[in-house]
């Protein structure tokens, strides 16, 4: 099957107790594409401006990226610089420069047209919804979305949950979207309006897939004991999930548990380093092992009372 | 095997966004007598003061707590008042009333002695190491305790550390005790101070297990879409924990991991109702039941690549 994303392909600074970087790659079109690419090739759509360094876009192209959505525009590309805290429970956004993006308009190359798997990365929901008016064949797409879209842009919003099949996001964007506390009346809630499936993610708790009839799926975050940055764990959750659907042909409810398992995968590689950097060290076998240390996590057996 | 529970028996008045209770049953030793006896008869240890009503006492026995270590003195009963937030997500305690739990000094019965299997509910670090001087064979043993012993009795705690087979803590607790913020390294750091596993329970989100070796359990919170008071979950999970062990007599790595689903199991019971009133609700059927289901929440398999 053929993955498309669109979505910010931004220059991060980010603050952590551990260090800091400066106008390192980010965007959750770029972290969706490394941890996809690690499964399937992934056709991306964005935008970046004159300073967008050359050999950033080489390096994506080079783990089978297809850039050809990617227009390059004048101006200064998306920036975003953040602090967490020392915990790293909590970030400040303490400068967003939409540079580029500010007027970005998607258009889908006339190859790209026929993807049937899409994740639409956290942008305008008008933008999103501009997107599948562009596809023709769209047979299961997951969106993201953020709290500022769910304030300014409810109605439009409502509007594309009619048209997806996953909603993916936080556990704090589900309540808000919902007004219900509750995670999984939350996701009932999403369910009621449009998505088949409700994807929850509870950041170093774990992520819930929750399916109809009330059918639910927890799975843990991959024990680490160090964590260097979570900026861009959502992302490559996303690239870890829709890669492995990508691969195996198969939206099966057993296939989803295992895309939830490589999503929670690339997730726990994402933030053992700053921007996209652990992914640059791993390969296939990295990941297959990591996807099967889940097994050890959270596997029991009753076999009698 | 034989089951023994040292802890509070106490009336709690509870305020939650649901509704409030006034002098309910309460406190460490009965959350967890109501939870395991569901599963194997309780040896409880502990005090009441004049007041305590002798039908709750009566209630107990019927379920197969053996209350001979009960002691009723003059005074008044252990009384605990708190609120809880909006979400549940943070209680404040309105008072404190130990009464008759202020002058408690534990006294082992004759026939309790022999009980290998022991939970030391919270209370203060010394009266926990006052039990095991008395017990003569002691197997396994699992200890909790809060923030206040961990700021004024430190160094009893540390010494009793070296005596117990399990540490049952929250995250809080576990980060506090360590002095380190990832509940991972927490759990190294109490393994290396004595215990030979540790428990750390993270309320809604679920508990993991930490053996040595680095390995690690963990078990989501059963999903609920309706929570009416969280007091006592833990000490519930401590019953469903220990309850199992108790009737399967196997502490091997396997039976450890069921005995973490019945905790949960037990735990998520617990909060259903006000005080112990879910668990007059239930029998062997309900909670073999979702035992199991916590098996559809968490499985997957990942068959090859």
């Amino acid at each position: 099957m053929s993955l498309l994303v669109i979505g910010s392909i931004a220059l991060d600074s980010v603050e952590t107790p551990f260090g800091s970087n400066q106008d390192a790659v980010g965007g959750s079109a770029v972290f969706f594409s490394y941890a996809a690419s690690l499964l399937h090739p992934v056709l991306a759509v964005g935008v970046v401006g004159n300073d967008y360094p050359e050999q950033e876009l080489a390096r994506l192209a080079k783990r089978g990226v297809d850039l050809k959505g990617v227009s390059r525009a004048d101006g200064e590309s998306f920036r975003w610089r953040g602090r967490y805290s020392y915990d790293l429970q909590n970030r400040d956004t303490l400068e967003t420069r939409l540079g580029v993006f500010a007027d970005f308009a998607p258009t889908i190359p006339e190859d790209f047209r026929e993807a049937n798997l899409i994740f639409l990365g956290n942008i305008d929901p008008e933008l999103q919804l501009s997107v599948l008016d562009q596809v023709s064949k769209p047979e299961f797409v997951v969106c993201d979305t953020m709290n500022y879209w769910i304030e300014s842009k409810r109605d439009a919003l409502i509007e594309l949950m009619k048209r997806i099949d996953v909603l993916m996001v936080n556990d704090a964007e589900a309540r808000q979207l919902s007004g219900d506390w509750n995670i999984y009346r939350a996701a009932r809630w999403i369910l009621d309006n449009g998505p088949r499936l409700a994807i929850i993610k509870q950041g170093e708790y774990g992520a819930v897939l929750v399916e109809p009839d009330n059918r639910i799926f927890y799975l843990p975050a991959f024990p680490l004991e160090e964590i260097y940055d979570p900026t861009g764990a959502g992302d490559a959750f996303a690239g870890g999930f829709l890669g492995h659907l990508a691969r195996s042909n198969d939206v099966s409810s057993a296939n989803l548990r295992r895309a939830m398992v490589y999503g929670a995968t690339m997730g726990s590689f994402a933030v053992e380093r700053f921007s996209v950097d652990r992914f640059e060290e791993i390969g296939p076998a990295e990941v297959t092992a990591r996807a099967r240390a889940f097994r050890e996590l959270v596997h029991f057996d009753i076999p009698h009372d």
